[in-house]
């Protein structure tokens, strides 16, 4: 799974906090660690939903940023493609030999739209948000220039209020453009709600995302209308892919947190009021710590402060343990209050982070865990990759 | 400066953002810049501080986390030397040529002390940080195995309430431990109170760091009352510099972000009432972003969000410009303010980040320019080394 990897040159410690073959108690910290029993359980899990209801999934590499994990995606999960923000990290992709790739975002840079218009030049197919008249033209330009194919999902806002066209009138006009545009192919509407994804409560979700699904349906219904039957109606998140599958609208999903999980998704409810991490998803990443001080009375001080996780959305969340609780993050440093003085030097806790996407993008590796023993090491392949 | 980088092999946007001596408006976004000027007129004022006041100045690496600008720091600054926080970032400072390392942290871990006492054959001075009795002969240990000598600071809690002993009598007795111990030097203490750094008026920094000389002062007489007077007292900080530096007691300083600057440093006042950056010290660094999404009325997107900046200590200002302002950041974009509606779809911006140091942790390289070339491309050669 891992046959491009050489660790030959790697020193365990410096550059690299494992090794394959290692005992789980020897990996260095902090580090990302994969509970790999966890993550596959969560992505056939998906895999199967998706399949019952008749959607294609299209997994989002820009939460794990990595050619391994979405490759697991594929084979076990069925994943049909996997979309990302960047053109860096389709590149990334696309080199790591991933057929399907959407760039579900805005590319506007000429320097952008030059290196996506060869990417299919890999033997990938190659998708790309619009919500500007303008970008049409540029895109249609790059691929002439190149002699590929880019197809054209038209972005709508759904109620996030950040990137899409706002009318379906635009919608249209952009599609035909694209529709009439050498070089390019209209394939679908991008109609994903971003802002509800984590409101907790199930009903607040289901009203905002009710909504979303009304403007694309009217937007489908105006573009069949006028002769462009959408090929691909794509979004859904870890916070909704119900209410998309269950729509009759759209047809391809495009979660990404259900295979790792996070503190701050993890709080989201079920139907039945059930957080969604007891029972619905499994929290299979982990930021492994070390207590490193235990000077001050009362506390204990780990090695993992801000340069290893985003706390965005919240804390972490220490993982099976009710008697510590994580309280505060310097630089390298965070703060474990710790009353009853149960934690030891070197005693090593696993941190659910509050945000997975951004933390992930702080580390350069994956330590796969199974059964006490590290079982893969894999690259953040798309670390940083924010060109 | 930068004789050990081979760009031959980089393609600019896929993995590096520019390249020396193309036009500043060719660099690739989002990425880090640095104002060459004004961080050169930074480093040259606190050099000429330092010095006017007898003090040592161990510019602190856990914030920049490159050789490039540490030897600037050294050459332009008189920098007497680098701290760092952790032991891989020790060993980049080290094969990068430094010559004079604190760790400025404790070091707990058994494979961590192992590469600490290392460090030494590689011609560098290493010197760590202690706050236990049980490190001290875990850290002679190890120095003996390699047959080198690991110099100590016992690190006293100074206010901040994290590591450090908390008594005059612990350190005492940590110190004699150290003397005592083969392959160990007592060298002093380590004395920084982190905690009130970023607090806006002058006079609650003073009153914090009164607190945190009397409490140095105490330990010092108390060491040289056994007899172990100690060769460096450090700490300070770039809002706190001017207290060390008067006190009588402190004899070195470790500031670190005044070099670049940030957002929630730039707030705090001097005794003037002045924010610190209006006169005492130069924005240098800036997260350079695009403009990609105008398709909302009223606002724009940029493509600077959670994974190039961190958020910990506010959100990052627009500089320069009074008519537009950063609202919110997800992972990939930035929402933008934009009432009169003056930007356009590829315009540049210069973010000044809200916390330099776990921002630049983000990066892989900092685009240095002046003049509006790309003059320099550093890497950002610690970045990530968080084990």
């Amino acid at each position: 799974m891992n046959a491009t990897m050489d660790f030959a040159d790697h020193e365990v410690g410096y550059d690299i906090p494992a090794l394959p073959g290692m005992d789980e108690a020897d990996i260095q910290t902090p580090c990302l660690i994969l509970d790999l029993d966890a993550l596959e359980r969560n992505i056939i899990k998906m895999g199967n939903y998706a399949k019952a209801h008749g959607m294609r999934h299209r997994s989002h590499g820009k939460m794990h940023k990595s050619v391994d994990v979405q490759k697991l995606q594929e084979r076990l999960g069925g994943a049909a493609g996997v979309c990302c923000q960047k053109v860096s990290e389709a590149e990334v992709f696309a080199r790591g030999g991933i057929r399907d790739i959407l760039v579900s975002n805005q590319v506007r840079d000429p320097a952008k739209i030059d290196r996506l218009a060869r990417l299919p030049k890999h033997g990938a197919r190659i998708t790309v948000c619009v919500d500007d008249l303008a970008n049409v033209s540029e895109l249609s330009a790059a691929a002439q220039k190149h002699g590929t194919t880019l197809e054209c999902l038209v972005e709508i806002d759904c109620g996030a209020g950040r990137c899409g066209v706002a009318t379906t009138g635009e919608a249209v006009a952009i599609a035909q453009a694209i529709d009439a545009a050498p070089g390019l192919v209209f394939t679908g509407i991008q109609a994903y709600q971003g802002a509800m994804q984590h409101l907790e409560n199930y009903a607040d979700r289901k009203a905002k995302l009710d909504d979303a699904i009304a403007r694309a349906k009217t937007v489908v219904d105006s573009l069949r209308a006028a002769g462009l039957t959408p090929g691909l109606v794509s979004g859904g998140g870890t916070g909704s892919y119900h209410f998309e599958s269950n729509s009759g609208v759209y047809n391809e999903l495009q979660c990404g947190s259900y295979a790792f999980m996070d503190a701050d998704y993890g709080r989201i409810r079920d139907e039945h009021g059930q957080r969604i991490d007891q029972g619905e998803w499994e929290n299979a990443l982990f930021i492994l710590t070390s207590v490193m001080s235990r000077a001050i009375p009362g506390q204990a001080v780990c090695d993992a402060g801000l340069k290893v996780q985003s706390l965005d959305s919240g804390l972490p969340v220490i993982h099976g343990r009710d008697d510590v609780t994580y309280l505060s993050a310097s630089d390298e440093h965070g703060v474990i209050e710790d009353r009853r003085g149960v934690l030891r030097i070197n005693e090593k806790l696993k941190l659910v982070p509050g945000h997975c996407d951004p933390t992930c993008n702080l580390h350069d590796w994956y330590v796969g865990v199974r059964n006490g023993k590290v079982e893969v090491v894999w690259p953040v392949s798309a670390r940083g990759k924010s060109y």
